[in-house]
């Protein structure tokens, strides 16, 4: 980081299926949230990042930078950033560009997706825009048939089961039992993943995170501090297509992104006590722990078997159990960690957020000055 | 600015329908031509900011950030922003902040929008996205239907005719008879003007920007030099509902932005030279040249009428006669005074983009430095 970045205060609507909530009303929740818990007033905001994926196409709405701004009585600078479901974590990346340029002192970061006022194709379409127009998206490929072909690649190279990718899901849903602001909060048995219905073979609906309502909002400054500070904020990009990646079963922009951030925070990634990475689909959370090297190439599923000691993965719920309500996710995403160091007295948390199938990484480590 | 930030190349596609080339060509296309015009090789950019509007709803592209960065060999890293109509200038100013917070030393900046493939119903309900949709759009309000109220009360306010207000693309058309880039090179006349067909009263097809396909990109570099360099970049915001404005006759974010750009810029509106302002509608640009304080409340037509000895007014044409892709036009027109303020050896130029009615305003001021 090229300034010192805190994180002062954060909130979130409970992700779910909120019929009687808008896009903007979402928002607002968030937002107040936020701002009632960095002890602030709306007044002390300079700028404003959301991050948003489809509330274009679904809700008919954009230029959500100066919708949310109305929100403040003093309408600061804003804009949205869009990187499909990495939308939150870009716009988080941007606000420690403002900061770090001095343009700004304390920025509200936001994510916010609105997703359940859609029938499911048309949240399908959508969400195939974060793929390739030109290559993917007319050969019939959905993103669950996208990570279903990656999952099939994956089973056949390192002869992972159905059986043990059923262990992702179902713990990531008994994490989510004690977090209050989890879309679902029950046990998932790994028999009931691997009998769930199919989607996109091998994938089962229990293997894809859901489609869910919600937004997430945290306040990031220069000049207020707090014992929670960014140590590092990376982007990196790979290819859209499929077609166009030497292999489907490693992620070149999470290998980027993460190797960054562990450079810029300096440390080791065996430092990370916490870590909340994308799990879109059941494989994804395997493959991306292989690239940000927690595991070997193929052995991801180890961490899900036999445990780790040293780090929690998705202590949160991640995004099966938590609810995937897209451009919120990678701002959530900070909040939980910062939730979580403070609990554990921990001092390095990492969040990982891509959009599709990993064309665009960004990956956030959070430093808790931890009591001494 | 919070560093000395140089413009040192730009490329564009000529702005109209293209039928032939889809989003992602007409990106490469201008990405192409402002690497060569810059000298540089791809190798160099080591960031991409990309303002967009509507390529999510109208082509099925989203993540448009990682699809730019794929047209380089080292895949930089890579985001896109949206403000609608002012996503490009949006885009600049986020490239600003990158370059400013030494997280980037050269950053390609593109704005790109497709916009002839759909039917006119599809892209007026995008575009309405700029709106407010909770409170506009139900209302059954398009933009040329905000801009018809707006115009309806400006004309009641101040007394300006039908026929002066045809003055305005009347002009800027005849300035876009010397752009090769322009979609329309022919001059129009006030008098067809006012009798092209009715869009909504009191405004005329011809007082419309057009439909169009374009992209245009700039390079920014902190270590490269040139003798353009920004002294400006500043972002505003006001409410997107016209019923929540005090009045539709001036447009808060233009004024707060353009004074705040020449604060920074530490110049005199004066030592402008040539402007290129948001012209969606004929009476947009009447009301941004009071905003900016080059006329009088209700005057502006004034500088249509009688001329400005001092300052060139949308010399490029303009969204009227370039054609007005939206997310393009921001970052064309620091491209278009790019190329005025060389030929007239004169230093100062202002760039006035805007989203949707005024609600995200964001504007630039380029610096010249003339041989002595």
């Amino acid at each position: 980081m090229n300034a010192d970045v805190f994180l002062v205060g954060s909130g979130q609507t409970r992700f779910g299926e909120w019929w009687d909530k808008s896009l903007p009303a979402l928002i607002e929740e968030a937002v107040s949230a936020a701002i009632t818990d960095a002890g602030i007033t709306a007044l002390d905001i300079d700028a404003i990042v959301i991050g948003n994926m489809i509330g274009q196409q679904i809700s008919g709405q954009g230029q959500l930078g100066a919708m949310t701004s109305a929100l403040l009585p003093h309408r600061p600078p804003a804009l949205r950033v869009e990187a499909a479901c990495a939308s939150g974590s870009v716009a988080v990346h941007t606000a420690c560009a403002l900061l770090e340029s001095k343009r700004a002192e304390t920025v509200l970061v936001v994510g916010a997706e609105k997703m359940t006022d859609a029938e499911n194709t048309a949240i399908a379409s959508a969400l195939m825009g974060a793929g390739d127009s030109e290559r993917d998206a007319p050969a019939g490929l959905t993103f669950p048939g996208i990570f279903g072909l990656i999952a099939s690649r994956y089973m056949h190279d390192y002869g992972l089961t159905r059986e043990e990718l059923s262990l992702v899901s179902s713990r990531h849903h008994e994490h989510a039992k004690a977090n209050p602001y989890a879309q679902f909060r029950s046990s998932v048995s790994p028999e009931s993943v691997s009998s769930s219905a199919p989607v996109a073979d091998p994938l089962r609906l229990l293997d894809c995170s859901p489609i869910s309502d919600g937004a997430a909002a945290i306040i990031l400054s220069r000049t207020r501090k707090s014992p929670l500070r960014l140590a590092a904020s990376q982007l990196a990009t790979d290819a859209l297509s499929l077609a166009e990646r030497p292999t489907i079963t490693s992620f070149a922009a999470t290998r980027d992104a993460f190797c960054r951030a562990c450079e810029e925070a300096e440390i080791d990634r065996k430092e990370i006590a916490h870590l909340e990475l994308h799990d879109c689909f059941s494989i994804a959370a395997l493959i991306n722990l292989e690239d940000m090297q927690f595991a070997d190439p193929g052995q991801g599923i180890g961490i899900y078997r036999d445990g780790l000691q040293e780090m929690s993965v998705n202590l949160s719920g991640g995004l099966k159990g938590c609810g995937h309500p897209v451009g919120a996710t990678g701002v959530k995403q900070i909040r939980d960690l910062a939730k979580q160091l403070k609990a554990s007295k921990q001092r390095f948390g990492a969040a990982h957020n891509f959009g599709g199938a990993g064309a665009t990484c960004c990956v956030h480590i959070l430093e808790h000055a931890c009591e001494p």
